[in-house]
């Protein structure tokens, strides 16, 4: 059973998870290397490798865990979270400890194993979309769980071990510090000008616009003022809404879109990095608050962080952000 | 001139030092590679190639920038942040900023490129702890800096772009908000239990004895509790001292023991790895504080941060403290 420890001076918690340390990597203390030479578990024909399918797309109909599927969600293997059990939240000594419940979910995005995600059929993509979201709203129904955040890592250098296009989603049964944070922050934002900050930010990234990468009328691609690592991007929703599961069909056509725009100009502007997605969406618990919004964030992997962004939280970025939206503009 | 941006969201800080793209390394868009090939500019005979030194230990006597150094401290050649200057904390439409302004400096701990820190002969060991402290202190006398951080990233994985053994010193005019919250964090312990957490945490981990790794009469090295990476391990003082900068000479000896077990035994039991190690002391503009106490964090950079870490500032560690602590107890 994995365990949720707690950090006795920064509160912050950790997840110890042994069991991933079994994944079938070349794994010599923690090093990570692509799983080449090894079946591929994503594969149609290789449903067996996962544990059985939570939920999948299939058009054209067919059974469950067959391979007639185009988008396909099972348990991770390796979870950092186990389903199972009560939280039972207990000292140990001077320290805070919890079971690791949660859940830790794969959402594979296409059969293809060469297929990017940026490049899928505007269709399919929204298929994926929706996925996301209805696994966000399902998890919500587990009152054990208080946060849920979806994420893609791309390439080995941002952490993916499997090369098949696939995204995470994982449940938590706190809400981490800096999601609470960022909550704080819009909040704190909102109370001093009674306005909301995502509002203002968009209005002026496009009256300055330098900054702005793409738009269309849903969504602002953006490269943030105080970005943290060279070309990082945020798709912020031109609309109201505090919780991404919350999000309707309507708006999911442009969010293929400017997700497509933004990952396929990393891919032809960079020479296809890593990266790192995170959908930063509000706490289950909340309810609508008018001074949050969820958004996208887009880390390309380019650079390590180092001791200093370690030991401060400060991010140095020797790029600017005026320069990152100049370049990731332009596209075929 | 560099720029410290802020998020309007977090409060965060960022430095924008683009002058650090010009770093002879094959940068493209960011892209670190070893300077394999290149001149380095660390070596006796090359101290032409860095700014004029600041200071160095020259123990056969000598002249400031000749070849006779042991330890030698320089200007960062790229910095992220310049010393000269003034703030001009200034808006920028709806977001903050201001002047790049600090100091970062290299600490050149060897004037053999192929030494390894932690197999300094003892003394020069302590030449270099020395160096640190007093670094520390004189940039405590310019009134703009509120914190500064000593930091060391070993290895390219951890960022390091020069295999030549050196530290970092970067000063601050702003204390970062994760230093704030771990002072923050060790007062609200202090309030609840009237007790310091360091003292706490060592007489537990003495008793319970499943995570010290080594100990001497000034310090313990610690698998912490909640560690956030595979191997991360903390080193502790056992005596009150809030800045690094006041501590004593007499304490040296064994901090050098410390540190050369700790970092021999990464090395011995784990091949060599890449890490940070980070330097944690109190602001500047903080005086004594009986709930917080400088101490060392080393994190072993195994395996790669990946969008979960990002997005939650939860980490997720395959590898339990408790068995951490039993592979890196053993040395030869």
């Amino acid at each position: 059973m994995p365990e949720l420890r707690r950090d006795p001076i920064t509160h912050r918690w950790a997840i110890i998870a042994t069991e991933r340390a079994k994944r079938p990597t070349s794994y010599r203390f923690g090093s990570q290397e692509p799983t080449e030479g090894l079946a591929n578990p994503f594969a149609p024909g290789n449903e067996h490798m996962t544990p059985p399918e939570i939920v999948a797309v299939r058009p054209a109909g067919g059974y469950p865990n067959d391979s007639s599927w185009t988008v396909r969600v099972v348990p991770n293997k390796y979870p950092a979270l186990r389903v199972e059990g009560g939280l039972d939240r207990r000292p140990m000594g001077i320290y805070d400890m919890m079971n690791g419940i949660g859940a830790h979910e794969v959402i594979i995005e296409s059969p293809d194993e060469h297929a990017k995600f940026h490049s899928l059929p505007r269709e399919h993509m929204i298929d994926v979309l929706r996925v996301y979201r209805d696994r966000m709203k399902d998890l919500k129904r587990d009152c054990r769980m208080k946060f849920s955040l979806l994420f893609r890592n791309y390439g080995s250098a941002s952490g993916a071990t499997i090369t098949h296009a696939h995204s995470q989603l994982i449940a938590l049964p706190v809400v981490p510090f800096e999601v609470r944070e960022l909550c704080n922050g819009a909040k704190r934002y909102f109370d001093f000008r009674e306005r909301n900050v995502f509002e203002d930010m968009i209005r002026f990234e496009r009256a300055e616009d330098r900054r702005v990468v793409f738009e269309n009328n849903d969504f602002i691609l953006i490269a943030p003022f105080a970005s943290r690592v060279p070309f990082e991007l945020s798709i912020i929703p031109r609309f109201q809404e505090t919780h991404f599961e919350e999000t309707s069909d309507g708006h999911f056509n442009n969010l293929a879109e400017v997700l497509s725009f933004a990952l396929g100009s990393l891919d032809q502007n960079l020479g296809d990095p890593a990266y790192n997605m995170i959908f930063q969406s509000a706490p289950y618990d909340s309810g609508e608050m008018p001074w949050y919004r969820w958004h996208i964030q887009i880390l390309p992997k380019l650079v390590n962080v180092a001791g200093f962004e370690l030991g401060t939280g400060f991010f140095i970025n020797p790029i600017a952000p005026e320069e990152a939206a100049r370049v990731l503009r332009k596209r075929n």
